[in-house]
């Protein structure tokens, strides 16, 4: 069991932090924001439960790291566990090793925005804290399962061959915490085929096999797939040409609009919070009404997709700030599913505490179950596997020495 | 009974024609190429079914149009039938009127290659022969009917209203008529739910609800869905921004990359033709193999996320070139469906004569047929259905007004 490992998570501006203890209930947990503003602080709930709010104008992340790890240092962390978007074709979490950040940075054309930030806070944690183990835990990671008919695009063999274009997928460590937690409810424990639903701002599926991942929605970068809050997901790849020719735009335009200003924000042209939309459909608003029905036919279709890539089909998990608290989005999404014998129950369904775990199905078709995600719990597990294989790997070493002296 | 329409694909260098009579077998077609070249020709089948091929330096397509017309004018054609990619919204054939070809003008951002090469021939078929009635028969029309959930893409609303931004899909002519033809022969005459799998150098999917297009998964443009010869179909959408930023490639670039260099010739390096593939990787041409295995898995994803668009599903019709020819795709992609209670006989389907249709599953589950697709025949159809309608709407006004009169 681990006690404690401080989860990190830098983006440009900010970091995500968690100290994550043997007990969900007891994390300590934060956010510092407009990091290198005048604005910057640190919003966060400490060991005690109660909210914490500190100033510290124009600090960045080597300062905010430092002032977290002071508040956290009693907890005495074991290690420092870094999420980090794209580790290109690194198949599993791994410790931070010199050649370890090199391959971080040389995924960095495949995540222009996310990678060189985890660099900046990997480098800060590191300087400040060299004597604390530090794992890098990648989104990718648990894709690399994939067979190649399923991350291989239809594009021109060299630049699979020579610039790594391919289908990576993302939400890796939420699809794998879901698949094995929800199959163990299921009493299947990682055996069988299993579909999940990651519904946050950012959404993907996955088609898992015998704890294995088999096929996601998501692709070179987290734009592909399924309708998002503001990405518009799959869309027909000559979009490029017909508004640079019509509209003038040119490509980062084009990329831009198709990352932040589509997606449910766009068809509604009103927000890109499912909450928001719900509500505004009941009041008749014919467009959030629009929006709801797209993202769930979109998500329905892409589900039946993956299912392709699963021999059987054991049942769905849905999960993500969306999948664990709309029972009407996932009703909706079940009820475009008709050929996979699913029985969603409607009262089980409704009837489920939000952000409980549960099963809302009945009778003998493929489950349906809501489990809510633990990334920071995910990633706090890998780092800690991780340095116990390091250390029994350095003790193994030590008494393959030994014997040889002997 | 249609006796005899002349049916033109008018492309930007070329002119397939046919003259279409009662019985397919009597069916006299051809094509003019290489249109304002010093190589321009015309190759085809006479009456007598023997080949033909006239030598026509720098013809255009007014000129070829005269001397097809020349050749079949003893068959007294009655109408012509003019193929058309892009209606844009338009539902049905239509008689070529001014506010028609406004309509075919209308659409050219949406199919900038195609509808500029239809209207030629269609001015230079008016000039000729103002005496015939001329129909417009559109790939889009068909598609009309699919709900908004399934034809809107999740992007900025305005560029719905304001630019036409949508999926339209193509190969209607192709799905209306492999359905009815098909449903017709398994009893069900138009009622009930079907897949269509159209696989040429172009291929789509389209799904069927009591004989009307409900989705289908070319989209705003042909390059959409599924693997083709030499398109990608989907991608993820990022793919031109990483291109830009990696390889400085711009978007008329990379369009081209993705319609004229992708799909089955860009995964194999070797090919656009499945007949070419098929034989490599038997030869162990591991690029060959991938690249079948990634058309066959792509075409059932796409399969199974159309089936959320039926209540029901009765059963799947294959045509196309390799619809048609190929039993090994054909079981290749139904072996990547196991959900759906698909039940292919490998007897009836490895025994069914090449082009011919048949029946090619055993048991209860749905139904699996193979169509051979005629455009043609269906355009001529139309055609005649359109001509008949002009003149049974005339003879109605004429009796209102001798009505009046009286």
């Amino acid at each position: 069991m681990y006690t404690s490992v401080l989860v990190i998570n830098c983006g440009s501006s900010s970091i995500k932090y968690a100290l994550v203890s043997e007990r969900r209930e007891d994390r300590i947990f934060g956010l510092a924001e407009n990091l290198g503003s005048p604005e910057a602080r640190i919003k966060g709930i400490t060991t005690g439960g109660e909210a914490l709010e500190i100033s510290m104008p124009n600090a960045d992340h080597e300062k905010a790291l430092e002032i977290i790890l002071e508040r956290i240092s009693h907890h005495n962390p074991q290690a420092i566990g870094h999420r980090v978007v794209h580790g290109g074709t690194l198949t599993k979490a791994e410790l931070l090793t010199p050649e370890i950040i090199d391959r971080i940075r040389e995924a960095t054309p495949l995540a222009p925005l996310h990678n060189p930030a985890h660099l900046v806070g990997i480098t800060a944690t590191m300087r400040l804290f060299p004597e604390l183990p530090q794992v890098a835990v990648f989104d990718t990671a648990f894709h690399q399962t994939m067979p190649a008919h399923a991350y291989r695009y239809a594009l021109p063999k060299f630049l699979y061959t020579m610039h790594n274009v391919r289908r990576y997928g993302f939400h890796g460590t939420s699809h794998a915490y879901v698949s094995e937690r929800g199959s163990e409810l299921a009493g299947s424990f990682k055996q069988g085929g299993w579909l999940t639903a990651h519904l946050g701002n950012g959404s993907s599926t996955c088609a898992i096999w015998n704890g294995q991942s088999v096929d996601t929605s998501m692709g070179l970068t987290p734009l592909e797939g399924v309708v998002m809050g503001t990405r518009s997901g799959d869309v027909d790849p000559s979009i490029h040409r017909f508004l640079a020719s019509n509209l003038g735009w040119d490509i980062y335009k084009i990329d831009k609009m198709l990352n932040n200003e589509s997606g449910l924000l766009g068809l509604s042209d009103l927000s890109n919070d499912m909450r928001t939309l719900i509500e505004a459909s009941e009041q008749g608003n014919e467009d959030a009404t629009l929006a709801i029905e797209v993202f769930c036919y979109r998500l329905a279709k892409s589900l039946a997709a993956l299912s392709c890539g699963l021999p059987q089909l054991n049942g769905l998990f849905f999960t993500g700030g969306i999948g664990e608290n709309s029972a009407f989005i996932r009703e909706k999404t079940v009820s475009y599913l008709p050929h996979f014998g699913f029985n969603l129950s409607k009262e089980k369904n409704d009837g489920l505490k939000r952000g409980t775990e549960g099963r809302i199905d009945v009778g003998n078709g493929p489950q349906i179950w809501v489990v809510p995600t633990d990334e920071e719990g995910r990633i706090a597990k890998e780092t800690q596997s991780v340095v116990e294989q390091g250390v029994s790997a350095a003790v193994k070493k030590s008494d393959v020495v030994e014997e040889a002296v002997a």
